[in-house]
């Protein structure tokens, strides 16, 4: 299974694509998706979503897993984050992808165990599961790799709930 | 010229389409795009791309009308009005239409000639500036076709300025 994990943003989109082998979680590419300040919001948004179809027909990942908003910034930034949102979830649909969202708090909880945990903690934890000499950078590839693990390890339990070893 | 005017949203889009000719202004149609609320968020926000890219492909306009986002609402409703507006500036463009963006206040501006207008002098403007036998409904339709009627006239007043028989 091929998990790519987005971190949505006009200026960065973080991605990280991983990959379950025989158990064993691996990095196949992480990077950024990056639209210049010349452009004008509207080509920015045209420019990450052609980015992001060409990103998945190279990677063919059986799903997608973004990063819902956290509101606790400005409302403008919101907005402008939200609407490169909206674009990203329109490509991933329109690529006949799967789609999962997931909070920061699940996000935290889903590599490290932990929702309060800092970004140093859910770094370090994405480079050894994942096996990496170093912490991967950008932050925003970084975090595109931590989504793809919460996706895996969330499917992963749910897999287990689902043959009735996991009761609450 | 043909102009569509927009009024964004992810349950109903509005939209209006004017054309020009001989300096009088013609409603070709109007109408709204709506998405099921069935459907998940992303689900909508394609189907929303798709039927966008649609009408353009039926009506060709040579400009595209948009109307910014107001923030006086809470600030989820302004983060779903985002996503679905990321994805039709997105459209638009790759489409190839040029697109404008235009504030509520600028919108009545342009169609009462007063920032300030109530939304039933904006409709009735639109009627009478259409000469339509009634006011359009829904509400949605009437907001594409002011968005449209805005445009016309801020640009028929830019081409009198370039004209240099407009100063300030």
């Amino acid at each position: 299974m091929i998990i790519l994990g987005l971190d949505p943003g006009i200026a960065i989109l973080g991605y990280g694509i991983v990959k379950k082998e025989n158990h064993k979680l691996k990095a196949i590419d992480y990077g950024t998706i990056e639209t210049s300040k010349d452009l004008e919001e509207p080509q920015r948004l045209l420019s990450l979503a052609n980015s992001l179809e060409k990103l998945i027909d190279m990677y063919k990942p059986d799903v997608v897993a973004v990063e819902e908003l956290f509101f606790n910034k400005n409302v403008k930034t919101a907005i402008t984050v939200a609407q490169a949102r909206g674009v990203i979830l329109m490509v991933i649909l329109k690529k006949g992808v799967k789609l999962h969202e997931y909070t920061p708090l699940q996000i935290k909880q889903g590599v490290v165990g932990y929702g309060r945990a800092t970004k140093p903690q859910v770094q370090t934890m994405v480079k050894t599961l994942l096996n990496l000499e170093k912490i991967p950078r950008p932050d925003d590839a970084a975090d595109g790799l931590a989504i793809a693990i919460c996706h895996n390890n969330f499917s992963a339990m749910n897999v287990v709930a689902q043959k009735g070893g996991w009761s609450r």
